[in-house]
């Protein structure tokens, strides 16, 4: 339908919360979604639509693929470092934990509140389709190919998404100095919440905002940094991301509409 | 089917979980299910499968209608009172509270994890199906009739359910003695749990179990009975009461595969 | 404190959200509370926060007894019958429900999540403490002493609140003049919400919000009117109400602070 | 109080679910657990009991050092791998959810229903007390010395755990050949279940029971393992194993007292 809605003199542009537009590459989105991109020479028109990456992008952009609640949790809680130059080669272990209203409206029975209540577990393993996404904006930010295993789960809440990160560390990092990375990384962000040493991101405080929460330890026994993100999935994960990119795109202020205080302070 | 199985010569008896076999008269099945009833020429065969008020019968009966989770809980909440002579005339309320599973298995949107979670609601009001089972056989316990007001809710929870009754009493009680009339109506009964001041029934104290348990309360200020009564609705409000069925109809130990210990001692 | 904030020369008036402040008889107070009021003097000053009730009262009040959740929803619940005339006398069954914040932040055993989760329960039989603050109030709206059995319930969710309020009819009604009872009653105020047939309320429908749901049905063959009555336990059943009042008290608008949407439209 | 119960003649051995005795090495425990041991002479006698893996040594143990949740399900998931030889040198990423039960009876303010309901958080990053001996044991399977980062988090159920396990692989696998891994490693074990695909672990699946369920994948493009291990962290995550281990211990059938069937077959 984009290529239609552009033609119908849409002022400004597309947001398109599907996946269609949220490649560059057309081969990689045909592989991992097995279907013919219907309108690939719009591609180049299109802005990844994370607006603490791309803002100025999306500005003029007539085409912004939204992206969805597991990339933005696992590209926000990445990219600081991997812009930092901290994280060496080797794959990144992104542990994904989503509430059930990720997996959308439709009845299913294993989705039932009788089947669901009390039960937890992973899906999608190996070959999730967000994970080629993240792969591709994780290579953009660092300058290089990065490799993710992505595992995603689903988790007896309503809305909430939890992501734990491990990255292999060029080297020791303190816990001062991963906090000042995505403090520098995010410094004017709205939304996006680096938190000081000792406090640690949780889902009940992101609910119903368009906050993601994010912290970072070091591991020396082992290199590896330990990251955690949390948003609410159908805010900052889907629709309220959508309405920031509405709101930049319009040239508004980029909060319109989203500033409801959520549950916890 | 019922009829047909019976022609196949099954042994014994049809155990029928459905709502078909669980009135005596007719008319009223007719009118709460707005169908025609297929054997009518068989109610005379069926005895209304609650082994606390009707064992010997159903030691010989060839057709058995197994009572579900509201009515069993309801009257198993209200028959010692009606029988003992203390409730005078006028409308016995029942606020009864259940677990989604007993909405059944067939995938409904209301029904979704995502809708039911933190929810809570009423639903089925004034003319609830379960209304005239329960009122038929509450008049049979207290040999007059008995005009029942029934409001079903849905509770977030997987299972369980819990039956609120209040009944207008004849004269003024100490809880010891509502104690003592349960006790005494429920004298060796292996499924049956009458609960002594200051105890009264929580659900997750019989999730998993056959059990009922039960508790009653006077108050002098407005001369009401409250009686509380909880049972898991997968198990004494349906499929363990049909395996209690099963045991007395062929002489089995009745809590034959009914002993598991539950969550709560 | 509230003699000594007076004294302070506090502007305009407390708004106290204990109960020492919604009764008009200290003996009431002290024969349910088992305490000597502190400062029974100060009770003629005092007006109960119900703004739905006491509105004009409250404008020029030094004290407001903040009314908390149980009484807000079985008051917002029963009022407009009882000023209708269309109830008799006899006594009113309310069986409510309310989430686990209800009772209050103190770590408790019986409140952890591994013991609540799944769990639903009654408590406080017969005497609880909100009843003679109901009747009380009930009373003056019908002109006429109404008494109450008021049975409280905990249900596996933080926050919401659902009353189920049984009222024997004075005569026989249709559900949609008791729609319009309601929606006359209640015309012009900004949290109330009577709900037209088929609609009945759920605690999901006003949580995080100030509102209060509505509907009633009349029971032709039992003669009782059932009224259900949802709201969020946290927002109008205490802070948001004691909210509604300041902006009364202030001559703001009353609505200033309580517009967020809410879950669900 | 070991080695007073020692003294006291107890005829066989003393099953500790305490983490004093699951140690070989005293620097370890005495460095992660901040304490000095009481009784360091008797680490020698102590067998880690896991009977999966010391079943002939538990048979003799005069103290058996009983394994809690997260140990149980990480080595149960890993053991077959290392043991095979399949993996290779690099840090193993254990990414654990646990029940709220799991963090004890204690009433503790972030653990009330109201608290932790709808929420889902990490914690203990870095330095949980777990990481030693986990590594330990999967080092003395693995004949060499295994590095782990291991990261739990809570979520809102009262039981039940589920570790997410990336190893590198040491080279190429099919599913069907990890599967027979598992599948011969754990033969005639009666609580370990490897899954064949498709399926995979969940929780509900294991509940109430001492069985754990596993299952793991290739993932060809980064070379990394993904195993899934679910249980019950009340039942094979504590006491459970505790009466695996007296059964052992005494002779009895292993698992007598432990065939209850949980909810899902």
């Amino acid at each position: 339908m984009v290529p239609e809605f552009l033609r119908q003199g849409s002022k400004r542009a597309v947001i398109d919360l599907g996946a269609d537009f949220r490649f560059r590459r057309v081969e990689i989105y045909e592989e991992w979604y097995k279907v013919t991109h219907a309108a690939p020479s719009l591609l180049v028109e299109a802005v990844y639509g994370l607006p603490e990456l791309y803002r100025e992008e999306i500005k003029t952009a007539r085409i912004v693929g939204n992206p969805g609640c597991y990339p933005t949790a696992s590209l926000l809680g990445m990219a600081p470092l991997l812009k930092a130059g901290v994280v060496k080669e080797g794959p990144v272990i992104v542990d994904a934990k989503s509430g059930v209203s990720g997996a959308g409206r439709s009845p299913k029975a294993d989705l039932q509140y009788a089947e669901m209540d009390a039960n937890f577990r992973a899906y999608g393993l190996v070959r999730h389709r967000h994970t080629p996404e993240i792969e591709e904006e994780a290579g953009r930010v660092a300058g290089r190919e990065v490799r993710v295993v992505f595992t995603p789960h689903l988790v007896p809440v309503s809305r909430g998404l939890f992501a734990t990160i491990h990255l292999p560390a060029a080297r020791a990092l303190s816990d001062a100095e991963l906090f000042h990375i995505y403090r520098d990384f995010y410094a004017g962000e709205p939304f996006v919440v680096p938190l000081p040493e000792p406090f640690l991101p949780q889902t009940k405080g992101v609910l119903f905002t368009n906050r993601c929460q994010l912290a970072a330890r070091f591991d020396p026994r082992t290199g590896q940094i330990i990251v955690l993100s949390a948003l609410d999935n159908l805010v900052k994960g889907a629709a309220g991301q959508a309405v920031q990119n509405m709101n930049i795109l319009y040239g508004f202020d980029e909060t319109l509409g989203l500033t409801a205080p959520g549950i916890w302070p």
